[in-house]
């Protein structure tokens, strides 16, 4: 057998017919195959085989476009709507919504409780019930959202339209999946939310954890990079550039070593506060006062006072 | 009726058909219906609902494509071009590119007449106007695109082939796309331009606003992160790293108080200058001399001469 | 002719029939074909014309596709796999993945030796090989990407689930298509690995070179903006936060002038090293030893003895 840089070279004389099955690489597949399959089941593996159905990052989405459709009608998939039939289409948006939310929540819950061993109780039935109650918080998202679009318009003087911020601005896009999903987490839907933010922070560069808590008109201007954690509180008025971490200051343990879940390890941010390019604010206690200016480049690990105005001052440079 | 988690229980004596128009979370949606359709006309709600078409983020990604596939014949749709067939193939898709740039333009140029209850004058043969003339620039861009691959070899030791820039360099990507969309933003279209640079945005985490004036060989390394805002003026043989921000120091508003979006508010770079990954420079006055280096993590708000090195006194470090 | 904003009009009585072939913009298209055809071949245009085949952005993101769903079987994909037919299903993605791979790692080898105008000796046989030889590390693969899993969990109080890690942690998917490209890039696959990690480092914002040595254990938290440079060393269990750069100091160019594109540029990070959002470590002889903790925002050029802690004398803040 002839050696090409190190790995072996079929002899084209001895197995001249690759698709054989008793000689060449493809013969030896089989082998690999069962290996593979043997390990599945070892702790060497994730695996998800079982016939329970789960939730998928396709259908996440899906349904994450059809809330952009309701939530401003008109702009995304459907440009054919007007006075006219603008009443059929929404009813035929939200009653697909709903009944594709159903599925797609029951399958989440169900996939938990098949997870933790748990006999599943009225899974199906409380699919329904939170995406009755998602749907019945769409009016108030979308006004949330039309303040988060103004107070773009307000914040960048490069923008000229509303119509820019929704087609183009990513910071919309990653609020808007933000909103979505935080209201799918405050109903105790598990995993569906952090993919549809998963999502956003793959298109966006912008990272936003459902679980944190954040008041209207707030803008994100350009984005890319930008973190806001679990359990920060974000006032009223906020706004932040790129590369703005609100994050933890470490992670606390339990008695048995466990890393502490549920504790507040990420900053508030009171109303009216603008964070700027390159900004670190960390800690569970870390309180930015209302009307705060924190420049860019900052390290913050600690509360300042409403009013407060925190710069870097800037490290020495050396000019040659 | 039961109560699971807070949120009502469907009975199921009471309504054993979820498609019953009577009962049922189902047959409460019309409701909800009717009030997001009523609030579609408040302030509390962005609707594009009227006949008129828009231009989307679907056809101006593939304008860029197209564009893409002319650049760079060969690379990336189109794999089966040669010597023979390259003149056909090429009138084919430069008629295509025109045809289906002067719809979208003319989109874009109505949609804004509409919205600023404008008559359209001329929307049409605007649009075709505008098509051609960026049709008659193909040319030029490609050649200063070769400049930028150029840059990139000579710029990049871990690169082993300009066809490995042209496949898969996020830089490349991104200015490419803001080449293209420069071109329109000179020729005065509306809303595309930044739809295109924001598709790039979103692919490669390099954010160029369509106005930035931007030179010959241009690298961009890595590139997360890197904002080049409106009003930049950048140089031939310019270098920039990854999280390099050439952002606005501060907003001027004029005397009612809104922002004055015309003004020169980000910086100059002048030929030859490199900016290494994670620096700030900021403000419309601050020019960056030819020749100059400008080191990592900088934070710069103010002119340095031709020739600089610009480093940081880098801040001290607690080495325990 | 009449002119708006600078633009000639075409007079629509002159010319009607924008379809003419005598007069109007289409008919003018000709000549700017010619032209684009004409400088295909000059220095001022990177052009792929000819028959050969050569690997594509869409076939690389299809083979790190099916990797994905023999490595974490039935998260992905396919979700109906069970006990029953997993043997089946295991069985033909793996000789499909081995199928797929040998074409485009051949076209890979080819596309080089055509571009390097080499004889295309065993090209064919080559591709066979070192698709059977990545076959063969799928287990290997799998049972490391099980212990980087294990790490996000050890890490980050945010997820609730391994589920959650592996549907949505951008840090996985990176780590992923890293060990997948890393394993092609030992093969001396040309080209195919980068398009790989380019494809992650889109979706991610994280730029792992597949060049990079990463050892087990490995977490990326958050991520964008994360660079790893192809010549790192990194050991077991090591945990690195978004904006994170480990990068090179400066690059050598050899007599000739030309760029040193082997040698050891990016640092080594011994087992057990945490480095914090925003830090730029660089250079070919830092090394940070074993169990050091480097914090967010330092910049370092030098190497740490093991255990150190490294951190940021917080530049002095100005509080107003």
């Amino acid at each position: 057998m002839d050696i090409i840089n190190g790995l072996p070279l079929i002899n084209k004389g001895e197995c001249d017919d690759e698709r054989s099955t008793t000689c060449g690489f493809r013969a030896q597949l089989p082998g690999i195959v069962d290996d593979l399959v043997g390990s599945c089941f070892s702790s060497d593996c994730f695996e998800h085989i079982n016939a329970d159905p789960l939730p998928s990052r396709e259908k996440a989405i899906d349904l994450v476009e059809r809330c952009q459709d309701i939530l401003f009608p008109g702009y995304f998939r459907h440009h054919d709507i007007d006075k006219i039939n603008l009443e059929y289409r929404m009813g035929l948006e939200v009653s697909a919504l709903y009944d594709r939310l159903a599925v797609e929540i029951t399958y989440a819950i169900r996939h938990e409780c098949i997870r933790h061993n748990q006999t599943c109780q009225h899974c199906d039935q409380q699919g329904k019930q939170k995406a009755f109650a998602f749907i019945q918080s769409l009016g108030n998202i979308r006004k949330t959202l039309a303040t988060d679009v103004k107070a773009a318009y307000e914040g960048d003087p490069a923008v000229s339209s509303y119509d820019e911020i929704i087609f183009c601005y990513p910071g919309i896009m990653a609020i808007m999946s933000y909103r979505i999903a935080h209201r799918l987490y405050e109903l105790e839907v598990p995993i569906l939310p952090r993919i549809m933010t998963e999502y956003a922070h793959s298109v966006t560069g912008i990272d936003i954890h459902p679980g944190a808590e954040i008041g209207n008109s707030f803008f994100i201007d350009h984005g890319t990079g930008v973190v806001i954690g679990q359990t920060c509180h974000i006032g009223n008025q906020v706004k932040i550039y790129q590369g703005v971490t609100l994050g933890a200051l470490s992670f606390k343990r339990d008695d048995s070593g466990n890393l502490d879940r549920k504790s507040k390890r990420h900053p508030t941010l009171e109303d009216n506060v603008t964070v700027y390019a390159g900004t670190t604010i960390l800690g569970g206690d870390t309180v930015i006062g209302a009307h705060s200016v924190v420049g860019g480049n900052v390290w913050l690990t600690k509360s300042v006072p409403a009013g407060s105005k925190v710069l870097l001052n800037p490290p020495e440079l050396i000019i040659k």
